[in-house]
């Protein structure tokens, strides 16, 4: 459900790796809906939520984290016995509070956060390999059914991504630090800056603020939705900021030099490992 | 004089701009010196700064912004009559100051910026198209020589590079905005992270940090010469960050969207000139 970037790409990878699937989009745009059925990610276009699920053994929620109250309670009386109802939203705790009280106990919730995506908008950009060798989150609770969790599992196995599994609860607050915190600098980075400035930039300003070019209604969803988390996020990062502050005031070139330094050392290890879990051999 | 990845690819580009020009080249690790010899960026080898300039027409500074002090006072007793000067330090106060200062009348010296790099250091790493299509910010002031200045643009045009003319002030005021300040944020956001929450980084966290690969030492020299500055852009960061953290407190989902908005739609149109600046066509 929800045709942008990342449920035309699950349609394109999903076409090459199980080719019978039936696949339906729904959506409220009909141009987005005519576009995913002529790259072939779709098979049928559906404008209304409630019909879209009818039958569906499995559905996927592809819209922005700020519309899954509503779709839920949209969708919950007109699924199928035993559907696996899952989503790619940027954050957990909401969406599983919801789904676990909006839909019926015949229905099996799992929340998953496919590490992929773009800051192209729109699914004219969908990739069939967008997914691949990616990190796909799951965050089960108690409530979660053993055998929907190893089908979602297997699903998102047969994309190409690897699993990872953490509560609602980290996954938000992870994901504030190192994904929502790097989105809200980015933009901050751009929002200080005169025109005068933005004129001398280089490759280095602008893939740093690569991240900041999606599209701002989504991300504001996301940001509200883990506001407790991203402001904590926030208050780390300003305290960092106060440490080099007093290391320039006090001139310590050495102390300076070394949290540089580590900084720089600590991604290039990161780099290194996200290889070798890319490239095993 | 320096033979990391900027010297090194100065050599390289040099070379093939102007194959005659015989190119010495000054450092005081003779590892780095035979590296550099041996991908043909230099001619000749030499590890005493005064002997190193005897007899050039052009002197490049291509080392740590920290050590310009010292060499200039090395270099200043053994320049040859009209000779030109200039550096590729990442601030420009300080060494257009220091030059003016103790440098002889009869060498001419221009300070050059090209806003060139990698965050891999060493001359192992350097490319003769490094500078090609790339910026170059020289800082011309009252005692400039208006002949040495048309020659250094000439040089810098030689090697494919754009060339823009700041005062040194302005310089480093908006390279602090644009430059040193994402640096800076970029370890800080590594720096704030635990273990756990780099795991889980995506691609889009890499590329927001990648900057923050570069050397240390390099930056550190330029943090704390540029330290007014830096904490002047600082400051106006963290004002950013209040901003958006009252727009979470007070759920402000208008204001929010619109701020990241404004901040993706500018970052498309400085990419959008950036690229037209390369390809006018």
């Amino acid at each position: 459900m929800g045709v942008g970037l990342l449920g035309g790409s699950i349609g394109l990878a999903l076409r090459n790796a199980s080719p019978k699937t039936h696949i339906v989009g729904y959506g409220h745009r009909l141009e987005s809906l005519k576009k995913a059925s002529e790259i072939n990610a779709i098979d049928a276009i559906e404008t209304d939520a409630k019909k879209s699920v009818a039958g569906s053994d499995l559905v996927i929620l592809c819209t922005p984290v700020g519309t899954f109250a509503d779709l839920l309670a949209q969708i919950a009386p007109n699924l199928a016995r035993g559907v696996i109802v899952t989503d790619v939203g940027s954050t957990k705790r909401s969406i599983v509070r919801m789904a676990e009280a909006t839909l019926p106990a015949t229905a099996k919730f799992i929340a998953s956060h496919p590490l992929a995506g773009s800051e192209k908008r729109g699914v004219e950009f969908s990739r069939a390999d967008l997914f691949a060798d990616q990190l796909c989150i799951l965050t089960p609770t108690k409530k979660t059914d053993a055998a929907a969790l190893k089908r979602i599992e297997s699903f998102w196995r047969s994309l190409g991504m690897r699993i990872a599994s953490l509560t609602p609860e980290d996954h938000d607050r992870l994901l504030a630090d190192v994904s929502h915190l790097p989105h809200l600098l980015a933009a901050a980075l751009i929002a200080m800056q005169d025109d005068k400035g933005l004129d001398l930039c280089g490759k280095g300003f602008l893939d740093a603020t690569r991240i900041a070019g999606g599209d701002g209604g989504l991300w504001r969803d996301i940001f509200i939705d883990n506001a407790d988390n991203l402001k904590a996020a926030v208050g780390r990062l300003k305290k960092q900021l106060d440490t080099v502050e007093k290391m320039l005031d006090h001139k310590s070139v050495e102390a300076l030099r070394v949290w540089l330094d580590v900084a720089a050392h600590r991604r290039e290890k990161t780099l290194k490992k996200k290889l070798k879990e890319i490239n095993p051999g």
